[in-house]
């Protein structure tokens, strides 16, 4: 067996920096190698310094690794990072300057024009922007690679095989958002129990910027925008973990029910081809029953890295409309950015580890 | 002073039963002269056969009384109905043929095509139907007047302002909807508690029939359906009192953020001119925070009988969206019927009381 | 009618301090004449300053008010404070100093031997210790008055009937705590979503302590501390305003079930007598129901002033064993102190108005 | 490998049955053969037949198995029983005079003088009474063996560590029970979100008799119950999964925090020596954090089957205090009873297999 794959995690203390650990911990292909977070943790043992939050144990093997600044002297070739958008910029190009695989979940760079805004079963061909990332910043090795807001990935996997098959016109989504997208201490328990705070800050330009860039088609070394139009509306609701999201949708073709269900209940991509660790074995999973998917019971479907559809039927306004579900920190972070980091070593990006 | 007019509350143990008994114990017009409810609790007084969720206490003056079966002899001029679906159609027919004004907040006959769906500040023009109910069913005093249901309610009055500015093309909502909407015992905590159930039976076909009945236009004594087309998602929340609601909107004529929201700041309509004691001074407040409107903090305003609108921003989908709240059980129902029946009876229209 | 008593609020862009405003908007003998918090605020109007997290509106009357700094030049003779612990210490005593009466909520020096920790009902005896307070620390007419922590309150409030009609040994109370009590921020959604933290900082060694002075005797000008026991488990859950607590106790003398609950229905202290604005008629609501005291249903009883019994009924261990409720911010903290500043006045105590 | 033994479930549709589906569905020993459950699900396959709350899938293995009526015609040799009370009673012994191993988590028989109440690592001895009960009723190789209540185990597991090296003299002990402790649909939303219910029906009787029972010393063929005075409050809080409980107790000898400590943590007992497929590695996991046990971080420890000690402190009126947390339909329902089954079969009182 070869030896794995060293990875360092930025931000590790963070809600998504645990999240990074919990699903890194055994990973057949990467290990952590080193963890770093902001100067309060800085030097202290990682069983010390964060405030573990998820409901399977710290595992052993990090309990005792002192967490160390986000420099680019880190002892890995992958840097994940969850780093808070205040200091994420500089500190990620950092790293890529240095020739460490950025793999990203911070938004920082995700609308650079040089930087894949990545999912890997959608846009995997905008990986050939890394080539002209490395030209005009200068990087030798490294790179940024980055993977979209939670919203948006939940959406786009949902919509991917209908842009596939029938074309997108345009998006009306409604999200109703978990307090775990908010990071720790995040949401104050005052303003969300029993409550809806119908506002997210950014969150509703992301969606639909982001959405616009992931469908966007790669024309001479840029991505030109998919001219869907995305109008969305982000909640904040009182669900631990799991986005759910109300979609109408407006498609380019006439489909029926039937089309449009057997296009997302047979959508495989490359990850699957692939057989990537993390990939789903459905990007897609269609539920039958009428009042699902519901956060509870169906968010760690395919451990969450799915999105879960359900309620597929006509919209009298824009045609189609349907109900999802994703993990925000699985899918929509965390685990985003681990299969990320999969497909770019699968198809030969990580040219830091020669 | 007059006398008080005598109601009777027909279901009135049930959880909208008991908003009746609460907004009529200090009527300045009505008095609670009998309760009915369901077999099990005939006989017994009020406080024992109740199960009282409301934070103010049981009225004194309703404890002792005897709940009655729901049969045209009490002794009252209007009947407030809050019966279950499953015995109100009848039953509401009994007591109009009986004499008695029936002011039902039950879907029964909503959409029977001589009963007004009534919302004071839309369309009192609807009462005119009154009189053919009356002819064709020959009932001699009584009749039947329904509201609408409450996440109707609540839109219609969000809508109302801009159909008639602008005009309203279509509507696409995703209402996130409380509790106690489901009566009691109503939505068990296993199912909500930390989770989201995107379906409600029946709630999306009477969203979009309803609201389009409300808005319909009285010709030849019938309602002609408004043209507009109304799509919407129905999802439960964990919120005790309070549906919020995310709206996108296409007008018929173009209008600039400014004009649609002094359309709304500034309607004003019947109930308001009228005085009548439970109409809402402000039929719509705007709140001009970015994260309200709130359930737990704006819900209460104007007495829970207002729609509280924020949030009025463009759509790229359909032109405008916004993000409304009502309070369901009052607004959105026996505050709704106790308001309809004051229209009512300030219009003359309470021949029973003859 | 004689000039409202000129109050501040010190702390007052707080939870409690929001209470405070909320209370005093309206009150018979005091006016809101000054407000005054942390540095950040300072110098904005108290409606941007403030994020108000309570179900009634900002009063219009202190919308415009600025913030001021918390320094003993403020136009008012009495001081609210609800400052932070971090810095309540000294400014309080500055405040005492240049002569104001300062009614503190802060639990700084809530056991200084020249410090009443009052609650009207019980210990008005208790204020003697003004006149030795001033002495010693060279106060002219200025003093220190604390009230006890909300458990604290509410428990001892339950205690008191008991105490004097048949003394008490030991309690043993384990308290179900709302989220309102740590303020805002306070405790992350995170963390009580679906959960039990059984831990607050401080709060047992609170309750165990301030129990026993708040019935300790006055003796040669200092507090006898209660021989009592008084054993404390503090949890918090997720309820926004009430804390439940569960008790048992082991009284001096033999007591039947219908003794305790005689004393506990009939109890009547000073502040009823005196007719206290903000006095509750019945300091403690004994309810029968099996399934009472609940915080959503019971909280707001006697408008959130008393302590609302219920389940009293024999304890294996100890004798006797009841659950209580009390609201947590309002006779927990802002009502208490309010009714603290009206027993003062009532007594004669508000030298600094002379 | 040796065939698995058969095994029936009673009452397979409820919560806890489905935790029975669920925990047998890998069961090294175990499969499951038939499905049985009331009147209403009969004939239908499972899948149809149950509203599935649980956060696993339903294993396809069960799917379209029948829902078979509860009499004692199954293929099986063991039968769990989750049927309601009302029901429970009589069933169970139809089966056991059939000739199967009744294992049932219902509480009809739980205090039947011949009925062991059996918490395996306990009070193994009492499985003497088996012998008792079937020459007393003429069971000819079945037998009722029963888990005690939820509460009450989670509690024993807690104190048996303590009684064996200190012995126990009296305990007050207040629960936070989840709402799935409640079944389905159980709790209404309505009375629990951001509220407290103080009382569960006859939960107290069941915590302290039980506790007792479990405790007691076998002689003569019978249980003398243990002279241990027990206390118990019972509350409901708006939490999925985990009991958690706040408990004083006065041992019989004097101990120190070290002791105590020590005792809990070094607890094993038959079990673990035998180990028992299901048997926790640790009975008991103390925690160190002072914010811990949490129901949402710990619940699951031991896969659900140990009860969490944390904060063992000294109680000023009984002598010693600690919170404990447990899984009510893991260790606290379903888990317990596989437990039992698996000691029936290793310690050879699996006759009805001959």
């Amino acid at each position: 067996m070869a030896a794995k794959i060293k990875v360092a995690i930025l931000g590790a203390t963070g809600i998504v920096g645990q999240r990074f650990v919990q699903l890194l911990q055994d990973h057949p292909w990467f290990e952590i190698s080193a963890l770093a977070a902001s100067e309060r943790s800085v030097g202290r043992p990682y069983a010390e310094a964060v405030r573990w939050k998820l409901d399977t144990p710290l595992p052993p093997s990090v309990r005792d690794l002192p967490v160390l600044e986000p420099k680019p002297d880190l002892e890995a070739h992958i840097a994940f990072s969850s780093l808070d958008a205040s200091v994420a910029g500089p500190i990620e190009e950092h790293f890529a300057q240095a020739g460490y695989a950025v793999i990203s979940n911070s938004k920082n760079h995700r609308m650079d024009e040089d930087v894949p805004l990545l999912v890997p079963e959608i846009n995997s061909e905008h990986l050939a922007l890394i080539e002209r990332q490395q030209a005009r910043r200068g990087y030798r090795k490294g790179f940024i690679v980055t993977n979209p807001n939670c919203s948006a990935t939940t959406l786009s996997l949902a919509l991917a095989p209908l842009e596939r098959a029938f074309g997108i016109a345009s998006v009306v989504v409604t999200t109703l958002q978990a307090v775990s997208g908010a990071g720790y201490p995040g949401v104050p328990s005052l303003d969300i129990l029993g409550n809806v705070i119908p506002y997210i800050s950014e969150e509703e330009e992301k969606i639909e910027r982001e959405t616009r860039k992931i469908f966007g088609r790669l024309r001479d070394h840029t991505i030109e925008f998919h001219p869907m139009s995305v109008s969305a509306t982000a909640t904040r609701i009182p669900v631990l973990d799991g986005h759910t999201e109300s979609v109408s949708v407006q498609l380019r073709t006439p489909a029926t029910l039937e089309e449009i269900t057997d296009a997302l209940r047979s959508y495989r991509s490359l990850p699957q081809q692939l057989r990537l660790p993390s990939a789903p074995e459905h990007p897609i999973v269609l539920v039958e029953e009428q009042d699902r998917p519901q956060p509870r019971l169906d968010v760690y479907r395919e451990k969450g890295m799915a999105t879960i559809v359900g309620r597929v039927r006509p919209c009298s306004a824009l045609g189609w409309k349907f109900v999802i579900l994703g993990h925000n920190t699985l899918r929509g972070a965390a685990g985003a950015a681990i299969l990320n980091a999969e497909l770019l070593k699968a198809q030969g990006f990580l040219r830091c580890l020669e």
